[in-house]
């Protein structure tokens, strides 16, 4: 595995596998590597011919409340795992590589995809993602970039940027990688004291309770959000930030659940800010 | 001359040419191609071995008053010179091409550099320039990107994305042409009547005062500022939208007048808004 530091030589590196004709696939993470990014990596170490992986933990992307500081590093733990999936190259970049004193251009999204669900409380989390991400896949030009379903917004952000600029590489959303709980694997649950990893079970319990009503035809959000709220109160620990049914596609808000629906949520548990999603198919007719 | 006016096929045509390790100058514009145009895809002609030549005009950088419906477009006689020129290949997308429906991502530069200047009294023009610029480098991915100084703003503004943004090209910036009497050449002249056109040689005129001014010694901004107006009053017709000193990297306002000085001015003059500037090498010394 190379592990490069700086733009310069990944340039290089990647120039030479595409005057040799290797399609790239590209997992950029923020390290604090656990099963979901290795499911990125399995995936694009399967379907394609090299596989980069970047690792920075980017400080536009926080608040100035947030735990940029305090954000899990672990990169001996990375780099052992990253070569047992024989990763070609790992990128990882100091902060004034990416962000030089005079850098001042942002990559941004308009509202309706960022101006709601976690874009409400976080108002320059996704210029930070999509001005950064932006950056890696001009760098990188994987022909395919992976990405978890948990980060369902940015997901959809990047989409939507890949397009908008032609950065001419597919985006791949893998399933959500969760414990036997049901609990979503994220670099914060570490955050968590063994009291309050118990309560975070109830998350993924909620919204496998808003998945049956929908499947039983519940086609009222206000129930469904209702449902979820009472079924994540039952933990007092759990503060919750917001809960929402939302098309799938354009994040607008339903009035009649139908359709590809996202049910999405995130909640403040101790330290740990958590969020967690399922994307249902409800059928546009009755039940 | 290639002729191309949708994305797929410009990205075929491009991948060919790296493959083939060609080195790309690219010379973006809106047509109605003037001598300054042609002095940039000469310049690229002579130091690549591939020259890509853009003509759109870019809706998102028009403001809701202005030109767009009436820019000049002559497609028929631009296509002559670029053919003239050995122009290899010539990309004009209409507007669905480069803004699809859905559109909906902007790249946007801090307003040090974009609040100030044109920017001021053209609030989306910049945003405009940049998304549009950043999507067409991302496309034609050339070694060389060539502007003319008479659009110094927007000059640095792309400058500050090709860096941000490791788009990995260079920027060459050519003097502007100039009419025998000094006007600037520019596509809006042909909305001048004859006496407008008579009274715009007037816009040089008050340039080359300033730049006499710093020569012999002034410093004082306000000065060579009220020099400038002066000069320009003297023909009623120009009614003047700014008049500026600034350092000429950061835009920044200049106390006194040292290093490298902008002096730029934006009018109006009937129908047409003309922009020019000089860029002033000032010792920093005393004279």
């Amino acid at each position: 595995m190379k592990i490069i530091e700086n733009i310069k030589e990944l340039v290089t590196a990647i120039k030479r596998w595409q005057s040799n004709r290797k399609t790239i696939g590209f997992v950029p993470t923020m390290g604090a590597l656990h099963e979901g990014h290795l499911s990125l990596i399995k995936a694009a170490r399967k379907e394609c011919e090299r596989v980069v992986v970047s690792i920075f933990v980017n400080p536009m992307q926080f608040g100035p409340e947030e735990d940029f500081s305090q954000y899990p590093r672990d990169l001996k733990k990375d780099k052992r795992l990253l070569k047992l999936e024989k990763t070609n190259l790992l990128f990882i970049p100091k902060t004034e590589e990416i962000y030089p004193e005079d850098f001042n251009t942002k990559v941004i999204v308009d509202e309706k995809l960022t101006n709601t669900l976690c874009g409400i409380n976080r108002p320059e989390h996704f210029a930070g993602v999509s001005t950064m991400v932006t950056k890696l896949l001009i760098l990188v030009r994987p022909q395919v970039v992976y990405f978890g379903q948990k980060d369902y917004q940015q997901v959809l952000v990047i989409r939507r940027i890949i397009k908008d600029l032609n950065l001419g590489c597919k985006l791949e959303m893998l399933p959500t990688s969760r414990e036997t709980d049901g609990l979503a694997k994220s670099s914060r649950n570490t955050y968590l004291s063994s009291e309050e990893r118990q309560a975070a079970a109830n998350i993924y319990k909620a919204l496998k309770l808003a998945e049956s009503m929908l499947q039983v035809g519940e086609r009222n959000p206000k129930e469904v959000i209702e449902a979820v709220r009472k079924t994540l109160r039952v933990e007092s620990s759990i503060e919750i930030e917001y809960i929402a049914t939302k098309n799938a596609e354009t994040l607008e808000d339903l009035n009649v659940l139908a359709g590809k629906v996202l049910v999405a949520l995130a909640v403040k548990l101790g330290k740990a800010r958590l969020i967690d999603n399922i994307i249902v198919e409800v059928p546009s007719g009755s039940v």
